[in-house]
């Protein structure tokens, strides 16, 4: 593995072990200030302020005692300063609003990365969940 | 409008004219020989090859009549040959596997693009649909 390749790669499994101890204050610095990102619903949060917020609220109920897990990563470069990392992931331990329990679920993260000061920081986000057996979306 | 701006927002609008006239065709050449696609369901198509074959197929069954109009385009640039366009769309006329109408859905689409010999082409797509009045996906 090359270095950049390592150290886009190692910015996804950051991305995972913060989610993984629920600290959103170092997950959010992981995010460029202008960066956005769209969840698995549609979710789309412009600016790394709110990405941390939507993450705070739902590690606090929805995600608080879940676990999420990197399963590969696919690291490519259009230019030397930017990356695409997609990685397929499972999510365990996550629980409906009301609280009860819910089976693992499985999707893929797609992440833009940029380099700036030599540092790889996430500038834009989108998840999709992975629903077997169908072409589309399902109705 | 920018120059750039239009001509990545055009691109984008183009992936719906190519959808609404069922062309796939022209659809694979907004892409690059290199581009990954991953649908609403998680599909991850891998090559332009592979994104017109699961096209052609879709649109010869579960798209054949279906409308796609994009409502909005938000376009940035991470480098200058690089462009992140993020739309949100609503897709009409799609039927289910056994061929029943099926009522209008919403997603937003992020599709990366990469500038070579003064022409934009598609690099990455992620698309993911919308689901209203949830914060993660009801399972």
């Amino acid at each position: 593995m090359s270095d950049t390749v390592a150290e886009v790669t190692q910015v996804v499994h950051a991305f995972a072990e913060c989610w993984n101890r629920h600290d959103m204050n170092a997950f959010a610095e992981l995010f460029a200030p202008d960066a956005e990102f769209v969840n698995v619903v549609g979710l789309w949060w412009k600016g790394r302020d709110e990405i941390k917020k939507a993450h705070e609220f739902t590690h606090a109920t929805l995600f608080k005692n879940s676990r999420l897990t990197i399963t590969d990563v696919s690291v490519r470069f259009p230019v030397a300063s930017v990356a695409i990392a997609r990685s397929r992931w499972v999510l365990e331990g996550h629980v409906s609003p009301e609280g009860a329990p819910l089976p693992p679920r499985a999707g893929i993260l797609l992440i833009v990365l940029a380099r700036s000061s030599g540092v790889w920081s996430i500038i834009d986000a989108q998840n999709t969940d992975i629903i077997e057996g169908v072409l589309s979306r399902p109705q």
